[in-house]
């Protein structure tokens, strides 16, 4: 049985591998600079976000991305707001405080920043000046943590809290494909996103790719910084054309006129709506909205435990009443039929 | 005609691309722990360098392995003696001072840490206690930045010397693979190698990879160390199978019964002497010695630029006399027939 | 009317100032090593610990000891559990963050730390490896921000939990004479804290001193770093005998054999004890347990205000019924004279 | 006999040491803001400069001062061209590295740095793009390292320089006054300096002050980073008034009409003088210009460690011809009967 552990289990989408071979003998510049491939993607993402003023930058990784972000649109004693399970604030080993930043978590449970929390944060740290870190921008993720989709609305609201407050706004996009595919976007576009982020990123690795993020960057300060920024800490691939020439693939629109980013993308999230309303069917009990390619659901320890025995599974945490947070990710790999096939499985527990 | 600007221009060698599109449906758990990929390069590379007490990790490229080790390795005090072209002082855009360790030049001009030099360094850098940065490793490269060849004696005498002193010895291997191939190694092997630096890097991005170091450690702290700070740093590739797969097949001996690492490597080598003898015996002169992938000419500036223009040459600096020093690079992927056709280029000239 | 605002209003105690005018004019060699007066003090602060196998360093300040502490406690990918009031999660500007090592705060909400929400932060943190900031110290404060104060049992009961999960012990003393001299410390004593810490310091800045902390410091680790560390991080001072000259004076004992540092702790917890029976005499809400130099009041607005104008109060947070909570800080300068004044002030409002 | 070893052997100069006594049983607010004595230096040192738009500050030392300011004048992955014997590159530990900026010597070897040194820098480390840390401001000593003084010739050569590359200027001033009361200043003025800084500092540590540098600031990245900078380093003080106090005491004129700060370097540079003259009359060899309060000598081993035990005078480094080169320092303590007393001790070696 195909696993639902996560959206990088597998190697690359067919399209992606496919460039790859064709290109492998090319002889390339490095460093993402000058190589025909890192070009073209670079022109393929600028025009799907519909602005011609932009960097587009690449990146090995979410971490390598985030940090460098962080660092390059802060300065030393400034911070980023951000939710308590954000990324950057549990699962990155302290990068950000690595490069000196710091993090300031809100109190908000739902994986989404909200204006209230963060007021409350913006607030307790401008109160005494110089002796708290300054916020300086925020950090949203879609989807979130939680597989949470940014609604035009709810994005719209939060940026403009940062835009009252003088902050910046940058969006982790591990799963930004997923998000924005997804119904639940509900008018949230790719071009709408890019004309009011500071600076976001397009996930390739939980998309489709081998690995590598493109990052787009309205901040001047980050446009200048990112450059170096990514050599300094140690990001900067010598074989840079690998990520031009994916980004190149994902990009390109196929024979139906839709890239396959995004055609990977509705694939996910199609098999992890017929995931969830399947296993709602059977009398499992959704966690959550989670209209995105990660499901979660809370379940008995022992149905929990098959899980993930037979289709690799990982519990989240344990909820209150001693049920596990059991988490199903499908990928541009899963088909209905794995789904089927897991569904099937799901009868006999 | 092929390049001869770098190692890194094409994508990967055809054992490491095979290996990558037969294993790109597989579903493997991520981070390089865990899956059967990176647990079979782990075995055949500590089984190569003689040793089962070493810990192997895998990094993304140079930059980030160095900047991990060093840090890794020193308090933040401390201080690593290097030369002064060492890649770590000049092209990695402060990587290692923006972790906050500090790197100490000697003043070698050929590439090769001396340990008259070193002392003088260490010397110095003691002569008042706390006010002043602690030596506590040296970092030597092999190759050397202009081509240079470790031989077994110069090795063992700079580790005598890092001994007497209780410093570590860490060994930039971005090209390990042609220097241990190379006659100029004269007797220095990977198994004497690894029973005295206590890290090193077997580089794979400059020999036939996509991307990709494995880290050879015996330094107890680097040890623990090393998983964190890969991730804290940003190194840590999610679908980290991708740099078990590729040590795999380079480290897997073929039908000869020599892995492809060392094969690519020699084939490299050879092709690079070839050159080398070809454009000597065209009256070009060879600027320094180079036994490996790497051949420098100190050329007339218009001779310079057209080596720069139909081989992708680099020039490196402006010689005392006004002529350009310029860097011929043979890689895995250059054949024989690529060199004969750069002969007869040159011989137009 | 003399002020209440803090600790740290006025200059020097007598004592201490005497101390710097009979010393002015010695010439002592610089960085607290070597002259006469800090070894003196050091010698005296080891003999009131009961130990002679620690170190005892000097430094200007609270945020200065506590980065230096934190920092040369832990690895760069390490971090440090501690209270949400901490001083170093909230008022030292990211400090901690600033040298790369990361904060990890529980959710206790009265200052104290607490093992089961130590171990909650703990397993949270340690729960997926390499992926998230490895918990290797606690971080306490005696007193606390909320003017707490450690007893024996409750100390204990806390080193009892980070011994059990092999963590260091750091206490943060910039109040550390307040605590110890008071009833509330029942059986927590200078030797038995220096006996379960690995590193602490004992605050002259708000006891007496013009300025200066001393770190007492049993950790093998940091002792070695501590020097090369208060360098690098610009907390060395070039007079370093001024340091010495003024815990020197703070701790030879007087003609009643006791130590100036703990007779002037003893005067100012004396005096918040009278204005706090005074205040609740007079009907005013005392705010939480506070047995040391700080005193604390739920205030109606009006009220505290008037306080602010009158005595230089500061406001610490609006509560949720409206009041305001407000602090009261009894200094070695405050007299008996000084708080009845307050009460006669108090009385008319 | 006075020591010759340094200029921060004593305490504090009459003027100084009295402003702290009769200010010490003030209550003021702390963190050098709000308080009468650091807003009346402020307004003393900023006329002096001739501006009223820059901001001044105060730091407690000059490793502390150095490492806030270019860290806050610099971006992460740009850096600072000094001189080889730069207070920065050499003797602070590493503190420029561990806020993660680097350090650019040139090969000037004595003291001053030159337009032509710089421009080679300057070219090195931007040919290669991102790949090499970015220079973005120079840093200078006045006096140097080696005693030497900036001539308004000189010090606008290299301020011209600077400009015509868009690059920063700080000068180290922890000599300032020495240097600026010079006969060899020839024009450098203190207004003028002012004019044409980025950044500098006044140094009172090394002339008269207990502690404390007054930092000068025009640059307005700079002026806004270096309130939280400080606070994030570990650099401000809790009593900021005992800064403003001494800075207060220095800059006010007495009844001659010159402030102490200037009288005091002044004396030193004299007694400095006579101790030159009557050493070289005496014929003992003069090392190097050095026409303020440092003076150097190249001294048989046995003559200078007469001078070393008898008068505390240190050893620099070994000569090429074996003779050592000593330093002696005068300051605003040393009279001219000490310099006549170590002038007859002289005599008889």
């Amino acid at each position: 049985m195909r696993l639902f552990r996560n959206d990088y289990s597998e190697g690359a989408a067919p399209e992606v591998l496919a460039a790859l071979i064709a290109t492998n003998d090319e002889q390339c510049v490095g460093y993402t600079e000058g190589d025909p491939h890192c070009e073209a993607a670079r022109t393929l993402i600028a025009k799907a976000c519909g602005r011609d003023d932009v960097a587009v930058e690449f990146a090995i990784g979410g971490t390598s991305t985030n940090l460098v972000c962080v660092n390059g649109m802060l300065h030393d004693w400034e911070g980023v707001i951000c939710t308590p399970d954000a990324h950057i604030n549990v699962h990155e080993t302290g990068a950000v405080a690595a490069t000196g930043r710091s993090v300031l978590p809100t109190r908000d449970a739902d994986g989404f920043l909200s204006p209230a929390e963060a007021e409350r944060v913006y607030r307790y740290q401008t109160g005494t000046g110089r002796h708290m870190t300054r916020p300086a921008m925020i950090y949203i993720s879609n989807t979130t943590e939680l597989g949470g989709v940014w609604s035009l609305e709810r994005f719209d609201a939060i940026c403009d809290w940062a835009a009252s407050h003088d902050l910046k706004v940058f969006v982790d996009g591990a799963r930004m494909a997923s998000a924005l595919t997804s119904p639940a976007a509900e008018g949230l576009t790719l071009e709408h996103l890019a004309a009011r982020a500071d600076a976001f990123y397009l996930g390739g690795t939980k998309n489709g790719l081998l690995f590598g993020e493109a990052v787009v960057i309205a901040d001047p300060g980050l446009r200048e910084a990112f450059p170096y920024l990514i050599k300094e800490r140690g990001g900067l691939m010598a074989k840079g054309r690998l990520l031009g020439v994916q980004f190149e693939a994902a990009f390109t629109p196929d024979e139906t006129g839709e890239a396959p980013y995004w055609r990977l993308a509705r694939s996910a999230n199609e098999c992890a709506f017929r995931l969830r309303e399947g296993l709602i069917a059977l009398g499992f009990e959704a966690y959550g909205e989670a209209p995105s390619n990660q499901q979660f659901f809370a379940l008995e320890p022992q149905v929990a435990q098959a899980f993930v025995d037979a289709a690799g599974c990982e519990v989240f945490q344990e909820l209150p009443d001693g049920r596990l947070l059991t988490r199903f990710v499908c990928s541009w790999a899963t088909t209905v039929a794995d789904v089927d096939e897991l569904l099937a499985f799901a009868k006999t527990l």
